[in-house]
């Protein structure tokens, strides 16, 4: 009897055509860490309102083709704030590796929202990491996260 | 005829604990500024959940008592994840003043929210100021802005 290899995750990616040039890094950067990205677009040069790709994320969280994801605009406000019009997302729009280890010990973050305009890749690729590798604390977290669903 | 002495502007605030110190240096900020604070609470000796404190802004919101509001938690993000479930409640988590400036701009938000273990008080400061006297930009961002509602 052997091992069946596991399947890499997937992870969504959405952005608007603001976001795009970051969204395509932490694509590349996703494959480096062993995951399977799904970007669900745009691209740079194919424009797109973010509430519709956060609509997008979104959906792709809600149909089980990604657990988790990333959403990127320019400055990753709009983009998170229409992502958690939608109760099954918990986006947390990060700028640097504090939040984005916060934002999963408290809050069992599903989402990492960035905007392109306001970081830099490097610190962007550490939050994917961060983001990914940390886990959910639960205890005093878990009854404010149930109050969010 | 003499003018009516206009009434100084509400400006709605609430945190959770974490969020209590940094909120009361924005209440003593908004009268230095000339508005008015309405403090939702909590304070730091009074535990609250950051939903229910999100919750307790956005009715503030929709029932006219203020217009616009400030938010703080430990990170921002638990409490602006809850204030974005509002469809009235347009919540930005900033942690620059150039967050601040972009989500007037771009995304009309009515609701600033800040880190208290993220951000120093001096930056908080100048996000409220930028916040309160930034105008929306309309234009291209309106019709993004709509999908919002």
């Amino acid at each position: 009897m052997s091992a069946v290899p596991s399947q890499p995750e997937a992870i969504a990616l959405a952005s608007d055509h603001a976001g795009a040039h970051l969204k395509a890094t932490l694509v590349a950067e996703l494959e480096r860490l062993g995951f399977r990205p799904l970007d669900l677009g745009t691209d740079a040069a194919t424009p797109a309102d973010y509430p519709d790709m956060a609509d997008r994320l979104a959906a792709a969280l809600a149909d089980g083709r990604a657990r988790r994801g990333v959403l990127v605009c320019g400055s990753g406000i709009g983009i998170s704030i229409a992502a958690n019009r939608h109760r099954h997302v918990r986006a947390a729009l990060c700028h640097d590796v504090t939040g984005a280890r916060l934002c999963r010990e408290h809050n069992d973050a599903n989402v990492l929202a960035l905007g392109e305009r306001l970081i830099g890749a490097e610190v962007a690729k550490e939050c994917l990491a961060t983001f990914l590798s940390t886990e959910f604390a639960g205890g005093r977290h878990a009854p404010r996260v149930a109050k969010l669903g």
